[in-house]
Parts: C-alpha cells; sequence; structure tokens
C-alpha cells in the first residue's frame, strides 16, 4: 500500500525539512498559483522564498497554445516574475523532442500541425519545418476537390514526417482528414498533450486531447505525447535542465497529471495543493492513480518555514 | 464454437434454401451494391429477383448525411429502382428514437444538433424541434464572447434535452463546445452511429464516430448509437416494418457493422458478402467479432437460384 502524504501546513519543522530536500521545483500553474484570472494570495512573495534559498523554479505547463515567450507574458501580466528559460510548456516540450529526439533527416522531415501559434513559435525556433497550423488556407471547409486531392495524395506535402496534434480553436474537418491521411502514409503521430478538458471561465472547453482523439480513433494509433504526466516530457525537462530527480520536487493540484507525472518520473518528491482540481479523499480513495508524497491547503503555506 | 458460414455461390440449391429462409432482406449498400460510384454487375437483377419472389427490401445504411429522400436520390443515380419506405437510414432512426421512444415533453425537448442536413430533414418530418446543425451561425471560429456565454450559459438555449451528433463535414471548436455543455448541464447523449472512418475516393475520410469521440472524451458518457450494430436501430427497423426477426437476413460486407448488428439482433439469418471490407479470413479468425451464417462472393451469386 502506498503511503498517505505528510500534511505540511502549520507545521514549521516539516516544511524546512520538505524544502531542504529540494534543489528544483517544478510547478504547474494553473490550480497552483492562480485558478483563471485570480492570482492567490502569497504566491509571489512564496516564490520569492523559495529563490532567497536557491532553489531553482521551473514552470510546467501543457498549455500548447503559447510559445515560452507568450506564457511568460501571462505570467507578468499575473505579477509573477519569471524569466523564458524558467518555463516548460508542451508546445516547447514537442518542438525540442522532434529537433533533439527525432532528428529527421530532411528532406522528409515537416511537421504538419493542428494547433495554434504557440506550437509554430516553438517550432520555428527549433528550426524544425512545418506546414499547417495557423495557415489561413487550411481554415475553411472542405470541398470536393480536398476530398480528390487527399484521395490521390495531390494535395499532400511528401516532406511530412511528423504529424503533431494540440490545442485548436480552429479544428475542422479538413485539417482532421490531412493528419489522418499523413498518419496512414507512415507520418509519425504526437501530440502536445492529451488533456481531454481545457478549464477556462470557471467551466470547462475541448482541450489538446479532444482534439487529438478524432486521430487515435482513425488510426488505432496512440500517439507520443510531450505534455504531464507523459514521460517523454520529464525527459525533455531533465535533458534541458541537467536536474537531479532525486533533489527534484513536482508541485501541482492534479493527480493523474501533475503528481502522477512526478511519481512515474521517480522524482525525490511531490507536492499537491487544494487549491485545484483534486481533493484529499482522492488520493485516499483505493484506486487513486497517484498519491503524492506531501500536500499543503495551498502553496503559500510554505512560507511557514521557520528558516 | 461458432459455426463457419455456409458457402452459397455456385451452389443452386444451397440458394434455392436459403432464399426460402426469409422475407426480408436487409441490405447495407456500401460495398455491397456498389463501391464508392461503381455499381457492381448484376446488381438491379438480384434485387429484381428477390422481389419477384415477393421478398421485402429494406437498405439499411449508417449514412447520418442525407434524408431518405437524398439516399433515394442516390439510389436512383445509381441505377437501382427503390422506394423512400423501403430506406433506413441512421438519421431517420435517430429522428424516430427521439420522437417515438424518447418522447421528450416540451418545452425541454430540443434538439442540439452536430451534423448535415440529412440529419435536420429528418427531425422536421418527425416534428422534432432542433438547433444547430446547418446553422450558418454555427460555423464560424469561437470567440472570447462566445467563451463567455458558453460559460455563463447565456449562448445556450435552455431548451436544449438532446445533443444528436452525427457527420459532420463543418465540425469546429464552437459546435464541440456547445455539445458538451449541453451534455454537461443534462441532456442525452445520441449518435447517428459510431463509424470511426468515412470510406469515400478509395480512401478513408473521417466518420461520425470521430466527430462524436470528442463528446466522449470529454464527458466520459458513452451516447445511444442509432445506427449499425447498435440494436436501438434494429429496434427501429423492427418498430416499423413489423418484421418477423427469424425470417429476416442481415446482408453486408461488415463483420464488425453488419453481420454483427444481425446476429445481436438474433434475425434468422445473415449473408456476408466479399466485395468489400470483410474477408473470408476475418471470420476464421479465433477473435472474429461475429460470423455470419453464410456467404457469397457477390450479391449477384444469388441469381443462381433455379427457381
Amino acid at each position: 500500500m502506498t503511503q498517505l502524504p505528510e500534511y505540511l501546513t502549520g507545521n514549521s519543522a516539516a516544511i524546512d525539512e520538505f524544502l531542504d530536500k529540494f534543489d528544483v521545483f517544478l510547478l504547474d500553474c494553473d490550480g497552483v498559483l492562480w485558478s483563471g484570472d485570480h492570482l492567490f494570495e502569497g504566491i509571489v512573495e512564496t516564490l520569492e522564498l523559495l529563490r532567497s534559498k536557491g532553489k531553482r523554479i521551473v514552470f510546467v505547463t501543457n498549455n500548447s497554445t503559447k510559445s515560452r515567450p507568450d506564457y511568460q507574458k501571462k505570467l507578468t501580466a499575473m505579477g509573477i516574475p519569471s524569466n523564458v528559460e524558467e518555463i516548460f510548456a508542451s508546445a516547447y516540450s514537442s518542438a525540442i523532442y522532434i529537433s533533439r529526439i527525432l532528428k529527421l533527416q530532411a528532406p522528409k522531415n515537416k511537421v504538419f500541425v493542428i494547433g495554434e501559434s504557440g506550437i509554430e513559435s516553438e517550432l520555428r525556433t527549433e528550426g524544425v519545418p512545418f506546414i499547417g497550423g495557423t495557415d489561413p488556407a487550411l481554415r475553411r471547409d472542405i470541398t470536393p476537390e480536398d476530398f480528390n486531392g487527399l484521395a490521390d495524395g495531390s494535395l499532400l506535402d511528401p516532406d511530412v514526417g511528423v504529424v503533431l496534434a494540440g490545442l485548436d480553436f480552429h479544428i475542422n474537418y479538413l485539417k482532421l482528414s490531412m493528419g489522418f491521411q499523413y498518419i496512414r502514409r507512415g507520418a509519425k503521430f504526437l501530440a502536445t498533450n492529451l488533456d481531454s478538458t481545457l478549464p477556462m471561465n470557471h467551466t470547462f472547453f475541448p482541450g489538446a486531447g479532444s482534439i487529438t482523439i478524432p486521430l487515435i480513433n482513425m488510426t488505432g494509433q496512440t500517439p507520443v505525447a510531450l505534455g504531464k504526466p507523459s514521460q517523454a516530457m520529464m525527459d525533455a525537462i531533465e535533458g534541458k535542465f541537467h536536474l537531479d530527480r532525486a533533489r527534484t520536487c513536482m508541485v501541482g493540484d492534479r493527480l493523474n497529471t501533475d503528481i502522477q507525472f512526478g511519481v512515474e518520473g521517480k522524482l525525490g518528491g511531490t507536492l499537491a495543493v487544494l487549491t485545484g482540481v483534486s481533493k484529499k479523499e482522492h488520493w485516499e480513495a483505493k484506486d487513486a492513480v497517484a498519491v503524492p508524497a506531501y500536500y499543503v491547503d495551498k502553496l503559500s503555506d510554505l512560507r511557514g518555514a521557520t528558516q
């Protein structure tokens, strides 16, 4: 049986001991630092405390619509000081997976993107050629000529070697048909992340996983996912920051993404916060998908450290 | 162990015996009568033979984009004489399921349609109120106002009691978001059919099931499907034609839709043809999803009857 997590809120000695164990904190954002547009109280001071103790902070998000500079703007707008190098988003994770791990040989190294500009920016930064994405030529209804061109291949770029699917607010039948044809013809199938829903405006909207799932359904293939809890993202983080997993702690509000991500990544620790999706009873349940090592009511409870 | 099917091609006595057993033939179309735009040889004569023997013919298709009159036009264009009353398509099946089985009480009896005009025509014929579908107001990008209106409910019609999803060549993020919100708020979730792909132009495109699956993924709910192999469709066919299942034979090319549909519906028989998707080795496999009672190389082999 997995041990239940240690509760740190209000226990200064335990917080001190907890902080001493780690050099790096991987922080999920929504549900940990803020909810929607509302920054939680004491977050800025908590991050200052961690930095003052020499801890490295990495903001880890499955949001694939934003590039790292876009995401930094969001952090700044929320009042959180950050450095673009501290940000690890699934679009970036996908781009470096393609450029540094897949390392496709030209000419068959183009990526067909289903997604928004954040993915395009990161691919561009990594020097990865791509088509699709925000191309206005694909933001339209499918035509009889498209059906013909997709069937005979004349509408397809023979250099596409990867289909990368992420959250696309402009998803349509044409893009799904193209993605499907590329995968059928042998392109590798990647997804920025597989979150079924996107929390927004205090409700939920279709997430990257729900844009990707028609392709999974049609091809019978499961994509390599580059967001939490996929270990492909952990490998990419480790590669970039050269972190010591034993001295790294994943902090998040969701058991099935954040905490699972940290547990499967064999990090030194995982810290759950109760300001987001998961509740105490979720990890106390027999069939809990993952159990954190520690938990606090809210991240700013870490300010209860004595030192 | 299930018995292997009896092979009828070239065996006049067996064909005679087969034909004597049934009064009604439920015929799948694509892969049985034609492939794409190509009508198979001898089909018209075979249907004439069946009719001359007093057999009732029902054309049973999962195609949800066409109403029955639309589909009859297609049969006529292919050179196949038919009557609109002989056609049973999944859009019609859905409409009669809603009007005659669900029987929702006004005012909460509106259907939010994800799909094309065939569904709308059939709902209209059955007197079922609906929104969505081909409404041009929904064929556009989602806006920030939409996110707000979906979150606070102001963009939603409080009278929607059903979400009906089918093949929609104009699927977009807005429609998926609306369908999701209606189901979250308690609307019943139906699908015309769950075919993952649509065979067209000798290749495949996204089918109704691949349009519906984001909603399944987001809600965790499985819709009632009104196409083959769902028995909700069989019940609707039985209700309309008052057929004797023991004297009814399902004819089709796909084990996992047509033959399964007939077997699970406890029909008197099932006949597989080898002019479409499934092959002999599929039902000979240990894990065959369904095994037909009879098979022929092609439907027109039934012309080998002696009588």
